[in-house]
């Protein structure tokens, strides 16, 4: 916490697994994020942060991450996880991240996030300069997980 | 985590939203805690922690927050949120804080928080010198949100 | 976050309690993790941290903890909780935190761990050097909870 967050990076994966734990693992791996504490958080981009691709973390840090993600265990239901950051034109203020998981398509969890995101900001009173959504579908064959994150960084992440 | 939690404050928001999750962020910022990122914790009040009014917290701070929601997407459902804390007569012990939500009016959910809270002190054998409950109702009207919280503040969070 | 984990400790409790909130509560209270604020993570052993046993914690200390609950009102039926870890031949690599709710006995919640566990190192391609599982059953007589939990340690939260 006193640690400060400085970038922002999305990932999202999806798998199978033995287990929902293990799938929930198996799609934090795929998504470059399975080795690391997710803290999860509820869900704001600070203000002037930037938005990276995924780095390199520290294998168990301790994350601040905004995160979705659905398991099933009913063979041929796709799933969906999306997660989407909108980012306000007054780069004083903070950014507004929104996730989204069910079951769905990838396109309709997108449209979800998007609508989310629109609204977030309306109610705000503030314009959206950037947004991105992120997300993945999963046609289960046995025990499946999709799963978006966004994950808030420091340096000291970093390996 | 090694920042100095030293006050806390309550705050309760209601609100109606075009989504559920959009419910409980429109809830969010009608409790005056909508552009902070919200750690959720299980739920103590730090020993010789000061009880404030809710200050203005930094866009995007990361604040370990006791908190509890309850959303509905049913039309004339009336749906409470409630969070209450006490602290003990000796102030080297710590205080406690209790959480509730559901389909009740506001006057259950404090009644529901009360009982915990006595019920929680007298298992750890302690005295109750203060003990508050903040709590709201809300009747949907499409999707609406009731929310309840008691963040734990660092000087460093404040604005 | 800043604070650096350097050990961890894992514990279990049970207990009864007049809500599922306070039976929650007091199975912490049993666990010797009742006068802490835990943070919920997502679930890595960090490289080179030591299993110790559950030290004496700072009272409000934010803990970072992987844990396990079910909470049950139906009187006779018997929950267990767990949670084990795993760790690697390869001191530079984290270790994994497994953990299982359910209405089971504690010998089902520990096969359940300890087969997560094994597709856990299966899929890293690491060997498990170390496999540790906590786990607790109980039959509920009005309302009762089960709890598993393994937290991550400074040196600044104990006493």
């Amino acid at each position: 916490m006193t640690k400060r967050i400085t970038m922002a990076a999305a990932t999202a994966g999806r798998a199978e697994g033995g287990t929902s734990l293990n799938a929930f693992d198996n799609a934090l791996l795929a998504a470059g994020i399975g080795n690391i504490n997710l803290i999860k958080v509820s869900s704001i981009v600070p203000p002037e942060v930037s938005m990276i691709e995924l780095p390199k973390i520290k294998p168990g840090a301790l994350i601040p991450t905004a995160y979705a993600a659905m398991t099933s265990e009913t063979p041929g239901e796709t799933v969906a996880a999306a997660v989407g950051y909108a980012l306000p034109d007054d780069p004083a203020k903070n950014g507004v991240i929104m996730e989204f998981h069910g079951i769905a398509s990838q396109a309709e969890a997108e449209r979800a996030i998007d609508a989310m995101l629109e609204e977030a900001f309306r109610v705000r009173g503030e314009t959206i300069r950037e947004k991105k959504i992120f997300a993945v579908e999963h046609t289960v064959e046995r025990i499946g997980c999709a799963l978006a994150a966004i994950t808030l960084l420091a340096e000291e992440d970093l390996v």
